[in-house]
């Protein structure tokens, strides 16, 4: 944990906080955290700050925080994501969260099993503690906001436009006639929306309907890559875009 | 699998595989595989092509394959990357060889422990059924070179330079003063080696020595990633860079 996130009501008066959970286990077992160290600290969506332990016992960890109280803002990018398999979802919540996402909106397509929806990975209370895994690695606070989607028409006829105005839409596809770094430059400074297709790729219907939802298909090159392999390195590549 | 990957010496007489393990299992579980069917099949290092099946049992799968004769390029990228912990290393092969890799070299640092390299993650038989994994699932058919260095310096003095001869070597640094998107342009066309370090990061020490043997560090921006995370973020970016 490079920050230690905490609820907003777990700050009680002159910034005292009290750890029980496996917070204090960390601060106690990994970071060796004693009297007087200071800690980076963080509300959830809300200010990070300095976190000066007053002190550490088996059952709690008492500190005192001070935040600065800027609030980081929201990334820029948000996915839509063929809902994949539960094994790879499971381990692609952290990674998420870590490299940033203002909302994540998992979608049926027709080549995603529909029992994947029934998985315990889509409780908020599996996928927030993976979420906020991921905000600690990278010490942000802000939680990407999560949406299910049973109907990817619906969703993109009805539903997206009233979610975030994206200035940029791109689907990732191998046959993509544009290479993501042809079209990336245009990006700085806008808000896109990363569609990432399921395991077997989107049907042809569904791609055409991304297309008629102002979706460009983009191309990293031929190589199929595993759902999540494909998440991290296009939302990486999207993010130094939107840097650049 | 995308791809059956063969060993060259599995090919017999005109072009006759017969495959009694999990590829077996594989093509006929996963694929349903039956006679008369094409798959995408692939020698190790060698070139791919198409193997039609002659026969599907609970024993084994037989096919008859025409290989191209084309092999692949080896990837323009190689990797120095600090050894990181057993688990998260344990992910990792198969993603980089899905991305495309030339070689890996996993190196010692300050802040590695020294009983990682103890693990068997390290094995040969279990790395390179990951790697093919990730190869099969890329379709290709080049095995990234491995290799363990459990002295740094050594190997930035003394070993690296009649490895390959890297036209360009960076190194990943949240600090580092040049962002990524600004000095990729510049690499098209050249062999590249990315410089990734432990979960705790490079000591001073090791990133002047890096600085040293003509690293440049650069950045993709300020937050945290874990080492799996940043490689896949990073090599993707790179072949883009490299592609583009």
């Amino acid at each position: 944990m490079n920050l230690i996130i905490v609820q907003p009501d777990e700050v009680r008066d002159r910034g005292e906080i009290i750890l029980t959970d496996h917070r204090a286990e960390h601060i106690r077992t990994v970071l060796k955290g004693r009297e007087g160290q200071s800690l980076r600290v963080g509300q959830l969506n809300g200010s990070a700050g300095t976190g000066m332990i007053k002190s550490v016992t088996k059952e709690q960890v008492v500190m005192r925080a001070v935040f600065d109280g800027s609030i980081p803002p929201v990334p820029p990018v948000d996915l839509l994501l063929a809902l994949p398999r539960p094994k790879v979802m499971k381990r692609l919540w952290a990674p998420l969260a870590s490299l940033g996402v203002g909302r994540i909106l998992l979608t049926n397509a027709q080549k995603v099993e529909r029992c994947y929806f029934d998985s315990h990975i889509l409780e908020p209370a599996f996928y927030n503690e993976r979420l906020q895994e991921g905000l600690s690695q990278a010490m942000d606070t802000r939680m990407p906001h999560v949406s299910v989607h049973l109907k990817l028409k619906a969703l993109l006829e009805d539903e997206l436009d009233a979610v975030v105005d994206h200035a940029v839409r791109v689907v990732a596809d191998p046959a993509g006639a544009q290479r993501f770094s042809a079209v990336a430059p245009e990006w700085t400074g806008k808000r896109v929306l990363l569609a990432v297709g399921p395991e077997g790729g989107w049907s042809d219907y569904e791609l055409d309907l991304l297309k008629q939802h102002r979706f460009t298909p983009v191309t990293i090159g031929p190589r199929t890559l595993r759902t999540d392999t494909a998440c991290v390195a296009l939302l990486a590549m999207v993010h130094e875009a939107l840097a650049g």
